[in-house]
């Protein structure tokens, strides 16, 4: 077994019972690396999250100390700087799992759940502690273990499954990491409520009672996480309420025991008809939620996807996500691949990172999570190197200003023997990689082209006649939905800046462009060429890219069982790369009728 | 309840011991209509199934003492005309039911399993004689009844679960139905053989064994029905073995309990590259089984789908049908209406079996095998009128050259209590049904338009790109593929009459148009009418049918519960065939930019 960014680290002890807390934990975990005269720990509780390290005292809160320590082992480890000071941007940094009871995962490419199987809980404690080892060591501090899509018998975590919940809660403590839930908005109708609704007095009550037994139970419980009226969950809708009413409802029932509400932000009609050009997707969150601004309690966040559709490849800064002034807010990212690969295909996702933060400043949320890409693979991962997102994305939660060379360049060092030019290639692959997947997939912004429900491989118009409001409207002549003032109005959500950014298609950024604008195939690029043949072009390249990382990672000595797993997979993306490249070259073929002015090889 | 067809009989007594034979069983249901002064029975073991009716005395074998008797009394009921002497054209009269074990049904659309549930035989036996009782009364005698994609524990009706097996049998043996089993072709591995290679001596030896087992618990059992090498199914294949070698290891282990082995031919590759052109997947069957021909064990009987590709609303006749001279062979249809509506959507089916005798000779097949429409829903079909497609089917079994109208007509008068006009407007309703539903999917012969895996509503690119075998490659200026000498070769597998029939477009049936030929646009039909404007036509007119057909059956004085179920399904056809149109006509009008002549709504 090769356990990653930790592979150089011990593993953990059997006996847990001396290691209680962050503390503890912090004071085994440099014991491990340093001598006597190594870092002294110096427990300052008010700094909580934060640490100082001069000379050899760490100081910090309880917390504090064991990321500490942790960034002190890492500096040693992989020669990255061990900082003076540090203190995370954000104090809720959240993985959500998709984990159902059943032991399957939505959306899960790294095999089953790590947590349950056959409706209850199942897991084996050594690999839970190796995850909030994980976890703790790029300060990942929040675990939301069940699926937003709550199924039973998960409804029970909040009721007869409470025990299991504390246990799990115990285990993960010493990490530094509390537990959330998701929760079913209509759960008081399984405890023979007549309603739910959340202006109802005896609904409020119940939730309190809830509450209050819940948190005896897990007293340190971060909150709960909400997915409302959301592609066929329950929610305040039903009962003529908004998602404000429906969200504090919740969060004056966790206000007493300092738990947060977290309400996910995914609202749209998800049974359009593709008939109806009256309605466009993306702008269904902002019209929800920012007339609501204002009206949801302080322990309410809303957690709001990075783009406006659903982790594409490409999409524009989600522009609730700049609106809302008076709301706490969490930015959701996803680690599972479920769009861009699914762990079969390489795909770091920090250059993309980078560019959300490029148009969100920093101080605009209050949290981040991130939807899991665990499973209980040998590698937690299925991909070793998805590892590196899961990796870059506690440090992107501590600072999303954080450089992705660095951090890709720190988990290789960590994690691999490699000489200076191979930690360079692999840099270089990991790097390039989610441009290449770009490239190969769906052109320029435009998204969805792939295969309906499983979400993988081309199908570029699977979703074009269905109800899921994705549409590309591709005819013989142009392809693409005007979202300017003059076509959906969608642009109008934006701030002005980004408003004028990418209201032209001649200063639209070109990655956007067919996100916002409906062009002809003869349209000018920037460099002259044709959208066709642009995006011709790309296909081409991306799937040759695609074959030279193959080649550039089988040059590497990656150890086994990684080389095995990572070759595999590369060979298969490289084969999807050429069936991307040819379905949507032969699609935009047959409708155009224009070839490829290099003659190279369109299918019929 | 409203017991369909037999809506009019007596329900059948809760105790069943003395009706232990189709004898006994025939002399009740007569008894339940005639005085004493009624039919006799003459027994007549050697007439088998066939019988004669000759003043007040009905002659017969065991089992045609009972078809006799339900003739009479269908008769009687109907005004029908009953024959005074009948015999069936074919001996094997067959349902095969795709039913799993954990009570799913492939493709089923009536509900889950009648036989199992949880991995077990789990059903009302009062159900099971009401279903024998439906076979029985329109002639149909063996049940095959699980899925021919054999998942565990199915596997152990040759094993473990043979005293189930037994039960179930002797429940339909009064009916004259015997039963028949799907069987997995690398059974004897799960047995801990080293191989399942039909030229093994050990194999072969354990099929007799294994055989000799299962007739000694059900000694009437009709034989055994595979599904090999398709779909990923195991097979001979597997060990380098011909089809023709793999089906005799079975047939003759049945032989001397004097079972047949029904050996399915629906062979292809499911994993085909789309951008490979030289496989073309109708012509699979022909070409794997064709040159087998004469080298089957005497009871060995192949089984055929009607058309080449699989059970779309209309096809060409499977050219195996015609080709093999020494071999026995069934024709399959599909009752379960998984690309024609899945009993949502009215379809009645005799108008389009007339048509496949047209071209296929009675006596070309030996049996006749459909896939059953039969599911746990109340009334059995999930749609009330779905039903006349059961009853159909026994009387097509029975005499290939039935006429649908009568057919119908006999259905109509049995179920419902109607007017005369109120059953003609049903009639008609039915009669038409087909061809509505084929004005609004996918057009003239084209197929395969519809939404990947559920094969319900349109999605006409949704396996363009996919493995399976079934492309339009529909282009800007044309659609369709070139099966003819010029293109696949496909046309060159039948006989000579219908190749000259199917060769030039000016003479191929129009509704078979696409199937074999690949047409621009603007290509000019019959009529005068472009190839566009024939599909924008049929598809403005299908859906106005479908809205017409809801109309006249809001009109028809439906018992309940039927009529809310007929009308609710009614409802949703209309809208459905709505969509259908629209997505096809948008499909086509973006490919091609030649708008509709009558300047009707297409969307853009």
């Amino acid at each position: 077994m090769h356990y990653n960014w930790l592979a150089k680290l011990p593993p953990l002890p059997e006996d847990f019972s001396q290691l209680d807390s962050p503390h503890a934990l912090a004071a085994w975990e440099l014991s491990q690396f340093f001598s006597e005269k190594g870092y002294h720990l110096e427990l300052i509780p008010e700094m909580g999250d934060r640490f100082q390290i001069h000379n050899n005292i760490i100081s910090g809160g309880e917390t504090g100390l064991l990321y500490g320590a942790y960034a002190a082992i890492r500096g040693l480890l992989s020669g990255a700087p061990i900082p003076e000071e540090s203190a995370p941007c954000y104090s809720l940094r959240m993985i959500n799992c998709w984990d159902n009871m059943d032991g399957t995962v939505e959306r899960g490419y790294a095999g089953r759940s790590l947590f349950f199987e056959g409706d209850q809980f199942a897991y084996d404690p050594a690999r839970l502690r190796h995850l909030g080892r994980m976890m703790a060591s790029v300060g990942l501090n929040v675990l939301c273990i069940n699926n937003v899509n709550v199924h039973e018998p998960a409804q029970g975590l909040l009721g007869e499954l409470l025990p299991d919940l504390s246990a799990l809660a115990d285990l993960f403590r010493p990490f530094g990491v509390r537990l959330m839930v998701s929760v079913d908005f209509s759960l008081p109708l399984r405890a023979d409520l007549s309603t739910a609704d959340p202006l109802d007095a005896a609904v409020q009550d119940w939730w309190s009672r809830v509450a209050a037994l819940v948190y005896r139970e897990v007293p340190d419980l971060a909150g709960f996480l909400v997915k409302a009226d959301s592609e066929g969950r329950p929610g305040p809708f039903t009962y003529g309420r908004s998602h404000a009413e429906g969200a504090n409802l919740l969060a004056r029932a966790l206000k007493p025991f300092g738990g947060v509400l977290v309400w996910r932000c995914f609202v749209y009609n998800c049974k359009q008809d593709w008939r109806d050009t009256s309605i466009d997707r993306p702008k269904a969150a902002y019209e929800t939620y920012q007339p609501l601004d204002g009206q949801f309690d302080d322990n309410v966040i809303l957690q709001v996807k990075n783009g406006p559709f659903d982790f594409q490849v490409r999409e524009p800064l989600s522009p609730l996500l700049l609106s809302l002034e008076k709301t706490p807010l969490a930015l959701e990212l996803q680690l599972a691949q479920e769009y861009t690969g699914q762990q079969i295909d390489l795909y770091a996702m920090a250059p993309m990172w980078q560019e959300i933060f490029e148009d969100l400043p920093t101080n605009r949320i209050q949290a981040i999570a991130a939807v899991s890409n665990l499973g209980r693979d040998e590698n937690y991962f299925g991909h070793p190197l998805a590892a590196a997102n899961f990796f870059g994305f506690g440090l992107l939660a501590w600072n999303p200003k954080a450089d992705p060379t660095d951090m890709l360049s720190q988990w290789i060092r960590l994690t691999y023997d490699f000489t200076p030019q191979q930690a360079e290639t692999l840099l270089q692959s990991m790097l390039r990689s989610r441009r290449i997947y770009e490239r190969y997939t769906a052109p320029l912004g435009l998204g969805w082209m792939i295969t309906p429900h499983s979400h993988y491989g081309p199908n570029p118009s699977g979703y074009e006649y269905d109800a899921w409001g994705t549409y590309h409207r591709a005819n013989h002549l142009a392809v693409g939905i005007d979202r300017t003032a003059a076509g959906t109005g969608y642009l109008s959500q934006y701030p002005e800046a980004l408003q004028a950014r990418y209201q032209d298609p001649a200063t639209c950024p070109e990655l956007l462009l067919l996100f916002f604008h409906r062009l002809p195939y003869d349209y000018v690029m920037q460099d002259g060429r044709t959208l066709i043949q642009r995006i011709y072009d790309d296909h081409f390249l991306g799937a040759q890219e695609a074959a030279e990382l193959e080649k550039a990672l089988r040059a590497l000595p990656f150890p086994e069982p990684d080389r095995l797993v990572i070759l595999a997979r590369a060979a298969k993306q490289t084969a999807n790369a050429a069936n991307w490249r040819d379905v949507i070259n032969t699609f935009f073929y047959r409708l155009s009728g224009i070839p490829d002015q290099k003659d190279r090889k369109i299918y019929e």
